[in-house]
């Protein structure tokens, strides 16, 4: 589905006075269900491509898988629109024998307590039970060089694609700053969705040496995936918010904010920034 | 709760090779469940404040509650944390006799349909099949001089609250581009629920002849609730997506983006943007 990641619509243009009409480029977006052995899970508005990525990236942050083999299969269900076609926007994943399905109830609010004190703290903990290893003993070397040109290497991958500034990106770096992978959608919890799950599918889980860049903010739930797949570090281009910053300070995954240029803020982690 | 908006943190600065440490502001961010005469509906990571405007304002971007009469009453469950003390995350909202209750399953997937041909013509009808009145006979008129500094006074008001970098808002104007109501949030939806909520509960709705600005994009869920609070006009700062010129163009609401000073693209509704 790689030719609906935009799409071409009129648009009137305004310019100091000036007007015209012309077409504009769009980010695409479309609904996606996700499906667990033919039970219905989840809808997300998502830019289609990476499709099967998006849905094993969205299981392994709820914790459901987290290696190759524990996908048996993701497939396009075969359902059709009003004129016969298949739409592409549901996905089948099926789990390997003998792996726990998703509880609907958790997959959908992963921060619920069974108490009325819902809170932040039952947030991070709920993220502490689920997570399958650790990120506080990854040894990766942060050094401000390292992390400077990442915005740029990944604006300039985005650049391929986006031709209509409404999608956010999300690339995952070595230690050395090397892309290894981009993912872009119109919802940044997606982009990430789709790196993760790209490499759940090549067995790369835990991605230790890593560096996850987010073109947006830091929030809660971009540290929670961070940490479910095992990445040390989250750079946004962006603020991050008071939990995300929480998260990471518990599970000493290293959180840098407002990247920009040889300019960021470490608000976790900052052992591994080491200043000369 | 106004006063856990923003919270302190210690930061590790690095600007061109200086390197410093203080304390840096951040957007709050805290899980909020929305029950309904006590029954769970969701969870959402939100910035603190306006929780109840942000409770009903989910539930009439939803169709569920559209007049202040709709809700009897909104309040914090009783529940505690580790400490004993008073989450408030937990929000309560009554209806009135005899109003029909959200299905759990329809609040969680408003788009989806029973068939496997998930589509975005679906998500189109599921929003026309819930809107309690149409927008598209607003007579509103948007010539540019009026939209062109909305955006700039959205960022004053906003700049009272947000020391962050870190917090979306959403402002709602009248005709004469007046701002009558903010709100600000880690997440844009919640942005757009609390003024929406602010206004159902002093029973505006339909909000006829006003004008919804955004600082983010423009995704199809913002321009759902747009609809379903009778709003005939979305502005954003920045780009919106394809589905979301779809709803616009179904509906008849006027769809602004990339309004930035005097400049704009109108994506849907251009009539009402009268030109000189």
């Amino acid at each position: 589905m790689a030719g609906r990641v935009t799409v071409r619509r009129p648009v009137l243009r305004i310019r100091e006075g000036a007007v015209d009409r012309r077409a504009d480029t769009l980010a695409a977006e479309e609904p996606m269900e996700i499906r667990v052995d033919g039970r219905p899970l989840a809808v997300t508005m998502r830019t289609p491509g990476d499709d099967f990525d998006l849905a094993v990236g969205f299981l392994a942050s709820e914790g459901v898988v987290r290696r190759a083999a524990d996908v048996a299969a993701a497939r396009y269900c075969a359902g059709t629109n009003d004129e016969g076609l298949n739409t592409y926007n549901v996905v089948d994943v099926s789990l390997a024998p003998g792996l726990a399905p998703p509880d609907p109830s958790t997959a959908r609010n992963f921060y619920t307590t069974s108490s009325c004190g819902l809170c932040g703290k039952a947030s991070l903990d709920a993220v502490g039970t689920r997570a399958h290893w650790s990120v506080a003993d990854d040894e990766i070397a942060l050094p401000p060089d390292l992390l400077a040109p990442l915005p740029e290497r990944l604006r300039a991958a985005q650049r391929v694609f986006d031709r209509t500034g409404g999608l956010h990106a999300a690339g995952l770096f070595s230690a050395t700053g090397e892309l290894l992978r981009v993912a872009e959608d119109v919802g940044r919890h997606n982009a990430v969705d789709k790196v993760i799950g790209h490499a759940v599918r090549a067995d790369l889980l835990p991605l230790r040496g890593t560096v996850l860049m987010v073109s947006s903010r830091a929030s809660f739930e971009l540290v929670q995936k961070a940490v479910m797949a095992g990445i040390p570090a989250l750079a946004a281009v962006s603020a991050p918010s008071s939990l995300a910053v929480d998260l990471a300070e518990e599970h000493g995954l290293t959180l840098v904010g407002f990247l920009r240029g040889k300019s960021m803020n470490v608000y976790a982690g900052a052992h591994r920034v080491s200043v000369p």
